[in-house]
């Protein structure tokens, strides 16, 4: 009930902390015969570790996936799926520093308020560490959603005043920031390069598109498909913002502008002309793609000089050492994908009960 | 499991459809001994319903609440709140004639899809008349939130391109819109009217500021009190947005900007300078007020004519007859605060659990 | 989260006390598309009712059921089925003489202590009357299995010192108190009748066996098959145990004695020769019937003089006056069914995930 | 959603098989603060582990726990705690002549009836193993319970034919079934050895008296406290029936001999005379002792030749060989004692929203 579990069919617990033994996930819910292989959760892994890129932290941790139960012969058997990274190289020591002090943007405060107590080492906890068991379990929901031919695409779509402009999905992994614009990713890596020479960290928003999901996805009225995306984005660290489809831009807009009239595709299928509503009527997805933005703060650990707070309440200044990623966007977005696809997934196996069989 | 209920240890389930017997909601975990009169709840239902000014649909709904359980002596018992306000002058004839065609921008094609088969009277449990029920529930909550001094504000922000640059809060409930600048409420009144006499209708953005909140509310990594505040507001029929604190600026912003520094307030009480991050760190409240915002599209029926197809897959034209309101955003205020107060008070009991006692 | 909902996928949720407006039921979960009607409802009602026999309390209520939403067209719409029966003639003034004082064997004493305050008039929600809500969502919950062809058989097995020899399903609903053997129903209801004359009330057992539930259902290690019957039966009022298939009877076997051999049958199908299991192996059905008893101890309220105290701790006598059943039995019969049918129906919802498809 | 969680407040999720790399658990819910030792788990894993004496199988498992997160300086942080415990030495050699053929009494054949699959080896979820992780979770209740002075006690009440007439706790842990009657307990040794000579097992019963535990506990209607605990026990492997208080021979009382009069102990604290109600009334504590019993039937592996049949559907012979307990009952009560205790402490959090505060 401390809030670690995702999930109400397809459900993950997650624990660990930045600086503990491991991090790590159980998934319980996914159906008996799936093949299942470390290379299936390492691949995605591998892109959310650190120091995958000149962008990223230069902190190295290789995040080895251990399957520790649920998987036999090759295949998930229906039981719980344990799985585990061990923390490697964590140095504790540097945080001895800044135990007795909160570093502006973190949960340093609210956690010492909420437990009466803190891990203070590289924030325990609240660190983005712990999604490592998040971006695991979501390559099995991912594994699953291929199945039914259901993707999940994720890529940069801002980072500070450049927005890319296309979307070639082929493009995004060919670079370090993961934006489907090749030209303004390079304006982005300069962006967050020039900001981390000067100390500093840039924001940015990650954008989903999810194809090929059926009509017929969300529990209304309160597990709507698109409230739940909008609570799985605003679970991951420094995200402050959703919009779904139109987004914010509704607000500016006429009914007769806004409303997405229907039509008839090709092979005689009712779609929408346009996709203003992200692929979502009433909470329930229409068929069309499903598209989410979010905004992600700039990354709070900054090597600049700023005012805090002692533990004790008094005044100070502090600089935050050691190696942070100067811009959260790139290795947000599989965590992103990882969150959307539990959501998915979860939704899927919901939707089995709408009609009678 | 179908997705209707609210809450982990206040809890909501709310039954019912535009043009049936009526619309309600079980409540579900409120301690005993709290006084509950029908005024308390009464008072929220008149602020949601319809009819109230000339900016709302002409609809008269009475909205006459009815405690059914749960309440003995004036005092909750402890046991399950049955609340039903029944349905009147519900007219479903006019509704023969959209019931084989798909208005755009509702939700019927994806009921019909779900489901197999749609209450296509007023749109069936896909109405806001839904609401009723999280509005009563809502009151429960704000009862509860008073006593611990925690006051929810919901106001409307923008409408249209008018944004209020005013936060007077006296203002709000004096003007038709819900908006703390009263003059920007003119001009937000005349863009509604306006647009309802073309047939049309306009988008808003609603706000909410949360006063008196402790620090530490909200269970990491998933229940964090900003992602049950984002699914609470994204499960609100229209919202197709949120943001918390600084919001999508955050894009743009520098670390150093965006990070709100520590300091010293009057009482030694530990606080932070600016508030970009909507009183929310790492998930959990760090005793700043909480702020968030929502965008609400232009609602949907208009009384335009508007291409759509058939249920049988025929292209068609559609113009929504009948009485509805030009712009969600004033009634959708007290929906959103109801929504909030649910949430807040359930993570106030989850919180119970931090320490040890 | 007080603990007035029951069920995982097929979610009900129950309301109301013995004396307040009514007692009603939220059914979460029936997919869309099931006929139902009234007299659906209307007729496990009726086998639930009081006033039915000489063996059951003479107070008259006439439990007609209202269905408030999740139908249209006369069938389910894949929303939540509200369902309310109204309190007639609930007499409260005989209530006053007791409300300051504790009846022995029923729930005033442990309400008062947790709740700080309680609805004494007729038990309010420790009353039996509560059942009315589970009995019609079971109704539900039956018609949902019947298309599986799932049954479930629920008769007196014991009352006192007289217990069933034989097993004549057909004889179960011609005698009043639902005994399978004619001639020890004689003798049961005798005994019955026989304690009420001396104002006192006679213990019993209720047996349940379910036919056609395919092996499979039950969700190790902790949502068996078995343990949630064992909840399902355990929470109906008066229980005081459970067992399933050969029981405590295992304590004095051996191994070789208790263990099923399994053999082929008809059709090639894998069945045991023996049901000392009760039909679940694991936790999981293993496709022979599913045997279960449970045992109601004797009606509380008697009307013979009892030592007690009141509420301000001083010694009393109290006479519990009033129209009671003399047996719990015959009433229960239908309330354990319906008990069964939520939990069965869960079951074969939640199965749907165990292999992939 | 498998069924491998437990508990809504203090939450367990265990996974693991019986020849995998490990079993183990994860308890979210733990309070901050809570000074927790490898010590205090192990305690209670070596009361449950293989070969602690000549009535336990003489498999050796050390059973060491390891605690991977949760814990900082000694404390709990209030985030997820994660046990392990590495299997060793596990033969899977000798399931190869099993994998095709189901052995009686055992999970073998409903495992693959569920999952299409199964992992044959030592029953793989469906062991007893798995009960290490509860046994460690239950650990850490039971610490939390003993800060509010409840203790559970558990005990073999009855093996075979013998049953305990004395219970003199202090004895439970002096002799190697747990039984509080010392003689008995020789007796009960010597049918155990005696069906272990000859290839057989035993059945019998444990008992639990729960002191100390405050008035209140329980959420009725569903969640009564002696529902949950009948959940809790029936979910023990092996477990066929299960009793509170008076139990079964309430059948063949009279409601004058079987209500518990109140009376006015010591310190004016109003209790009951009798305990014939286990201490629970209407589903709720009512501060006396709370005692309940359950079966648990003779071991299903036995050295004796069975009739059984094949995965292809035909008839064969089978004899159990490997080292088995044969009897349950010693080491059931350290996991009956843990249920109970997870039980408890998630109705004692749950019990804080009765009353307004």
């Amino acid at each position: 009930m401390s809030g670690s579990s995702y999930g109400t069919l397809f459900k993950i617990s997650t624990w660990g902390e930045s600086h503990g033994d491991g991090v790590g996930v159980v998934v319980d819910g996914c159906p008996a015969g799936l093949s299942l292989k470390k290379a299936d959760i390492q691949k995605e892994l591998d892109r959310r570790k650190t120091g995958q890129s000149k962008v990223t932290t230069t902190r190295k941790e290789t995040d080895r996936i251990h399957i520790l139960s649920g998987v036999f012969q090759g295949k998930t058997t229906g039981t719980p799926i344990a799985l585990w990274v061990e923390n490697q190289d964590a140095d504790s020591s540097k945080y001895e520093e800044i135990k007795n002090v909160f570093r502006p943007g973190h949960a340093d405060f609210t956690y010492l308020m909420k437990y009466g107590f803190r891990d203070y080492r590289g924030g325990g906890r609240s660190s983005a560490r712990e999604t490592v068991g998040r971006v695991a379990a979501g390559a099995i929901a991912k594994k699953l959603l291929a199945r039914k031919r259901i993707k999940i695409i994720g890529y940069t779509k801002q980072i500070g005043p450049y927005i890319a402009e296309k979307n070639d999905f082929n493009q995004i992994e060919k670079n370090i920031v993961r934006c489907p614009d090749k030209n303004m990713a390079k304006k982005m890596i300069n962006h967050i390069l020039d900001a981390r020479k000067k100390g500093d960290s840039v924001g940015g928003v990650v954008e989903l598109v999810i194809t090929g999901a059926p009509a017929g996805l969300g529990e209304p009225v309160f597990d709507r498909l698109d409230a739940d995306l909008a609570k799985a984005m605003m679970c991951i660290p420094a995200v402050k913002g959703i919009e779904v489809g139109i987004g914010f831009e509704a607000a500016i807009m006429y009914g007769s502008e806004c409303n997405d009239p229907y039509t008839i595709a090709k092979g005689k299928k009712i779609t929408t002309k346009t996709n203003h509503s992200g692929g979502v009527h009433g909470g329930i997805s229409n068929g069309s793609d499903i598209v989410l933005r979010m905004v992600v703060k700039p990354t709070s650990s900054i090597n600049k000089i700023q005012n805090t707070v002692t533990t004790n309440g008094k005044k100070t200044k502090i600089r935050v050492e050691g190696r942070h990623d100067p811009c959260v966007s790139p290795r947000a977005v599989p965590i992103a994908e990882a969150m959307a696809a539990l959501t998915l997934i979860d939704h899927l196996m919901r939707n089995q009960f709408s009609q009678l069989k």
